[in-house]
């Protein structure tokens, strides 16, 4: 059997040489949307602004920004951006984000929505 | 008739105060989706990181990141985070960029889509 890294096989799909970023392969992207109760969405942002502070300190954090959309009133986007998967696991139970999630989830009206993705470069990237 | 600040429109909409960035009213994010011709997405992904070396430079450019998902083989996807929309528009004027949107057009499978957002704060942003 032969041992393929895990860097190499993400290289491969996106048919190009992903720049390097650390030794724990492939950046670790997501965009997600909460659809929150109507009139939530602000106290939901504050408590995501709460978070991003946080986890903002965390090891491998480069990007987590908390967003809204003139278009959809009670949606609220989260944008991170990890330098490895294993660092956005390690940030959920960071002292204070548990509290944060339990805070939030009452606001929540069911709906969320997490595409994940590579990142690949560009501007805005710590590493 | 009243003046009512663009900012000050932004700010009742998400039911709390936006972080003041500078003074030409919001944030402006964008998260493309790009939808390219079967085995063309690692070439769409070159070109738009090298159009992130352009506009990344642009004045009021804080986030361009050029990312692939495991999920949708033929996407890219670019993050977009702008001091406002009237430096994100200035940009697609650059020297340069024409030329780039021109290469990348012909890869394009005639699908994009574009979430708008109000990016309100936290980690990554540059002002």
């Amino acid at each position: 059997m032969t041992f393929i890294p895990r860097r190499g096989v993400f290289a491969c799909m996106a048919g190009f040489m992903i720049p390097a970023n650390s030794q724990n392969g492939p950046r670790h992207g997501l965009q997600g949307k909460v659809t929150m109760h109507p009139g939530q969405r602000g106290a939901l942002a504050q408590i995501l602004l709460e978070a991003a502070a946080v986890v903002g300190r965390a090891p491998g954090c480069e990007i987590y920004i908390v967003g809204i959309s003139e278009a959809e009133p009670d949606d609220v986007w989260v944008t991170e951006v990890w330098r490895s998967e294993v660092d956005h696991d390690r940030s959920l139970t960071m002292e204070g984000i548990p509290s944060i999630i339990a805070k939030a989830r009452p606001l929540i009206a069911g709906g969320a929505e997490a595409v994940r993705t590579i990142p690949l470069g560009g501007k805005g990237l710590t590493s």
